[in-house]
């Protein structure tokens, strides 16, 4: 039995999001499996570094699979690739220690949420922007984001229905970057809550219009109440950028 | 009566080329003409700088268009972006002199060629990139397309059909650039031949990789003979760069 790592580029715009659920197509994961199945022979699972929702994108999601198969990697690449739709790659497979595992092993993410500032969104990047051609002030975004570092009952950025496994998280980077027309959020740490980012960055963007005071994020934290959040910025802004595991598990 | 120059960006993946042709469609020129017929209350004609091909994209071709609109310049150009397709944008809409001429007053067009080199095309990238994944002689290739600027006659790079008007056409510019993982075929002129850019490319790669030999470029245009051409590259990854007007007309 061999532990392969690979690492998985998508375009989300047509998908359900990573994880298979029931009855809802089609998804990144079932279509990867679907592929692997018909080369490998076998039927595989593939275990992702966590799920993505409906509509983000990743540059670089990494996902476990065990097999039987003594495909060489090289040729497991090209027959992957060959098959799989063009809004989906996999750019690069590893062989893992056979106890690697994809969720638990991931010792931090991080994310790249686009939004492209500009009057126009050229068609090139629309499905990977979210358009806010509003002036924002941006030293106060930077401010209000600053209070995000560190390790924090993050309860309000939550959905309700999925709290319950705990919400306090560690965000070891966040960083509002100007770069030509766009206006890049990028955070990273150890784990998110689910539209966790969206709603970091919706209610940055709601700060930076006025449309909420200075300190909203500081009292968001403290008072753990979602009802002081901003909007959930749209899923097609967002992007996985890396997933990080320790030197010695692959 | 008013000229407006307009500044178009498109990707061409699902467009049978720029200009209106009978019984196919959709065309970039045809949807913008059927979205200002509907803000501007009257049919007008769209008058592009030369058409591209199926599949062909532009991130700033130039058209004028003759209207007795009044409409001010920023609410037309919000107007046409609320109702164009998101594969088609309008980032600049410009006053021109009443007798400015999208094809008949531009000085010259670039072009760039784009060409994959990595194992694994990214899937963002994957409509706007020809992928060639073997490897390629590049100085060869580089000292190929010298051969190229300057004045010459290139009906060894044209489609028969088309070769009426005269095949004398000059090259200002040709360039290959290695960007990261991609070749960069970049070539500016005042006018080119159908398909002679990707014919050009074409050419070049099956230089580059040893199908065809060291000095056909210079054969090809010594003796006008289209038999000693290589393939011609696909229309995918081919992009209109800008068009340049003399300062005068706009």
């Amino acid at each position: 039995m061999r532990t392969l790592k690979l690492t998985i580029a998508y375009d989300g715009t047509r998908y359900v999001g990573w994880q298979i659920q029931k009855g809802r197509r089609p998804t990144i994961q079932g279509t990867l499996e679907r592929v692997l199945k018909q080369i490998l022979r076998e039927p595989v699972k593939v275990v992702g570094s966590g799920r993505t929702d409906a509509g983000v994108h990743a540059l670089a999601q990494v996902a476990h699979v065990r097999t039987h198969s003594a495909m060489p990697r090289h040729r497991l690449l090209r027959s992957v690739n060959a098959l799989l739709p063009s809004d989906i790659s996999v750019p690069k497979i590893e062989e893992a220690e056979p106890s690697f595992h994809a969720r638990f092993h991931a010792v931090s993410k991080r994310y790249r949420y686009r939004i492209f500032l500009g009057g126009v969104v050229p068609p090139f990047i629309r499905p990977y922007v979210h358009h806010v051609p509003r002036p924002l002030n941006l030293s106060l975004m930077r401010r209000e984001a600053a209070a995000l570092a560190g390790r924090h009952d993050f309860r309000a950025f939550a959905q309700a229905a999925r709290r319950r496994r705990g919400t306090i998280r560690r965000l070891t980077d966040i960083q509002v970057i100007r770069r030509g027309s766009e206006l890049q959020v990028e955070v990273e740490g150890s784990g998110f809550l689910h539209t966790m980012v969206r709603s970091i960055v919706g209610t940055l963007l709601d700060v930076g219009r006025g449309r909420l005071p200075a300190g909203t994020i500081r009292r968001m934290l403290r008072r753990g109440d979602r009802r002081l959040a901003g909007m959930t910025a749209p899923a097609h802004g967002l992007a996985l950028v890396s997933v990080t595991y320790p030197d010695e598990t692959c």
